[in-house]
């Protein structure tokens, strides 16, 4: 199930909960996997080499294995806010989630059933949502990648849409340069942002959210999503003595294995080497897991496979613009990785001025003064900006200083960049602050 | 002046020929630059250390120099084909070609005179344009960038177009999977598109294009565009013994010098190290002039700068597609260089399947079999597929094998990627062929 896809479903650009499938347990038969579903693994016994079932049926057994893949997932984190038996307020984390809003959001009379095509839905708190009133009023606590997109999902939705952030700035990974300029596009879109302002609770009336409320205010809505975060699911190994790093996730090696005997943890629930510090992070994103899935299938199988690091490469769409970043954008987290940082940020054309359509795009670099070497950046922009990111990805993959990297041979045509790409001039500008000896 | 920019002046995008000027001479003169209008060097005496100038008034002098840069640029060849004095003929490489192209394309009711508002124009030969009745039929005799660009320029004014190639294919350097979707694209837009037919001639009456002469054909036509290549302008070091490389280029090393103490050559006239091969490559393209420029002034003013090296990157717009290469795609190329070439080409989609607007994406790669090191390959699709080529560059220039390649954190989000990048499924595809042995 492609769960970065949910938003998507929301604001109705995807038709059918079914799009959001990779694969049917038939597919998986044909495989020749033998998928057992029903089946909760509640234990796990390393010494034993077993794993304690229990079935939807109520059954307990346990399953020896050779090799063991945990591949848990996360869960989201909701705070202090309780959503459970709230109606109107939801997290955004799996399936039922995501049909049961879509459903509460439809108007009674407009529902199309069909939208929650998936067999494994709750079909109860769909028809249930469904037949509440349609909301037009939406707060969205926590302004991360869920926020922002869900934010454009209800607009698209015609929703009043109030985004609360409790930090100053809008999804704190990409840095400032790239939540401020998010801020004003989602504002420009008619989203009211609330930045540093913490959400202190949500209040009901006969149990349908009614309020969120902030300082010494509430906003009266009859919608609520919180997105303040996810959390590994590491609950299965409690006991184990599983050796856990950065976010409390499963700490694996280079081939994914973890510190228990034959047991590797691959996705959401695990940490991955971030090729700038060269040290564990936990980053759970789509292609970590998919390519650690893959590298520890051919390990198992006897082809020896490294799962490939992380430059913590992450995008997102906020409406028109697109953002990205990698590698360390952070001062602290930068001086905590031993690094000396000189950061600068410029604001350059996507495209020649004389081209219709360029669009201004901020790209921040950030540098090792020591070494010279590029550590992070982010980029944002209305035009091809979220891909640009991949440039500097692979350059922190590969060790670049930004002396090589000003140096880059990137592509130049009047319809897609200007001479020097926007990542370019920022290049040139921390390396001269680098020769300067700026800070 | 933006030469890239006059296929755009002549479709109407660019309102003004005024807009695709850099700099004025008064911007020049501000920089505390002493710019000379109106001189020619015609000869060069490295022994001692003088170029001979002659003025337009008639005058000739010497001036010495401590360094030199020879900048002279490429200009246009015509093959077979004579565009001078032939009334709506021409080759699209200077600016007076473009105003003179784009006053003839006008009704002579309607032409603009403030469309080439740059003093420096022939304004006769603007007027003597303006004044021919408008063309319908054009033929373009080329099908590189100049010819695929034009194309799509001269269908924007409305014009019935035919583009005519030598080869089975358009866009050479850009692999067949380019030129053929390339193609596809052309044809789709109303472009009759002549692959496999060289132009034998151009035919007149009275002076003016009357048609196009091919095998046993002809194709009446009334407007003919020559984009048959670039080659470098180095007439004013004939005599001095200066060292030329590939493409006749005046040869230079990593500093941009020449063979001749203190005589740098950048641009068009120039070679560059390719860093795929680490020989000396010709590749007349704007960053790669404006990169040494900038290098070569800092090293004559004291700081020795390295001009960089060149991947080869190229991209091109043909009206909805996006075309990008890199690196070394030719096999007989890449066999010449010492390599093993082991070439997979991939079709993927440009986001999630889920998400609408996915676009289908070629992407080949060149790989080498012994060393397992990428060296070259290209992209298609029309969403965002030519700024993804940089990722590719990049690597290039970092020496990247292809597992390591296969391994780079890219970016992933619905809207502008599926969970594997096209080009991470391509590696993945190429790095299967290298294991499996396979040609």
């Amino acid at each position: 199930f492609a769960y970065c896809g949910m938003p998507y479903f929301i604001e109705g650009r995807v038709e059918r909960m079914s799009d959001l499938l990779s694969l049917s347990p038939a597919e998986v038969a044909e495989r020749g996997i033998d998928l057992r579903r029903g089946h909760e693994v509640v234990s796990v016994d390393p010494g034993r080499r077993e794993v304690v079932v229990e079935t939807a049926g109520g059954e307990t057994g346990t399953q020896p294995y050779s090799d063991l893949l945990v591949a848990t997932g996360g869960r989201a984190v909701t705070g202090p806010f309780d959503v459970r038996d709230v109606d109107g307020a939801f997290t955004l984390h799996d399936m039922d989630a995501a049909a049961a809003m879509d459903a509460y959001i439809a108007d009674p009379d407009e529902y199309d059933p069909d939208r929650a095509d998936v067999s494994a839905v709750d079909r109860e708190r769909v028809d249930h949502n469904a037949a509440q009133p349609a909301p037009e009023t939406a707060a969205i606590v926590g302004g991360g990648y869920v926020g922002v997109e869900t934010a454009e999902a209800l607009r698209g939705r015609g929703l009043d849409v109030h985004l609360f952030q409790r930090s100053d700035h809008l999804l704190p990974p990409f840095g400032e340069a790239v939540g401020d300029r998010v801020e004003t596009e989602l504002e420009s879109k008619g989203v009211t942002v609330h930045t540093g302002t913490p959400v202190e609770r949500l209040t009901t009336t006969d149990g349908r959210i009614d309020a969120v409320a902030f300082g010494d205010e509430r906003l009266a809505v009859d919608l609520a999503v919180v997105g303040v975060g996810i959390r590994p699911n590491t609950g299965l190994l409690n006991g184990t003595g599983v050796d856990t790093g950065p976010g409390d996730a499963i700490l694996t090696d280079e081939y994914g294995q973890t510190s228990l005997p034959d047991v590797y943890a691959a996705g959401d629930c695990a940490t991955a080497i971030h090729t700038v510090t060269g040290e564990p992070a936990w980053s759970p994103l789509g292609l970590t897991a998919n390519r650690a899935g893959r590298a520890i299938g051919s390990t198992v199988a006897g082809t020896r496979t490294p799962v490939g690091e992380i430059a913590g490469t992450a995008v997102v769409k906020a409406f028109d613009m697109e953002c990205g970043r990698a590698g360390l954008l952070d001062e602290s987290a930068a001086v905590e990785a031993g690094f000396d940082p000189v950061t600068e940020t410029v604001t350059a054309g996507s495209r020649s001025g004389y081209y219709p359509g360029a669009a201004e795009t901020d790209v921040t670099l950030v540098a090792d003064r020591d070494s010279g070497r590029l550590i992070g950046g982010s980029i944002v922009g209305a035009d091809r900006a979220a891909v640009r990111i991949n440039t500097l990805s692979t350059a922190l993959e590969s060790g670049l200083t930004v002396g090589e990297f000003e140096r880059l041979d990137l592509a130049y045509a009047p319809p897609f960049s200007p001479v020097w790409d926007p990542l370019l001039v920022a290049a040139k500008v921390v390396n001269g602050s680098l020769m300067a000896g700026d800070r």
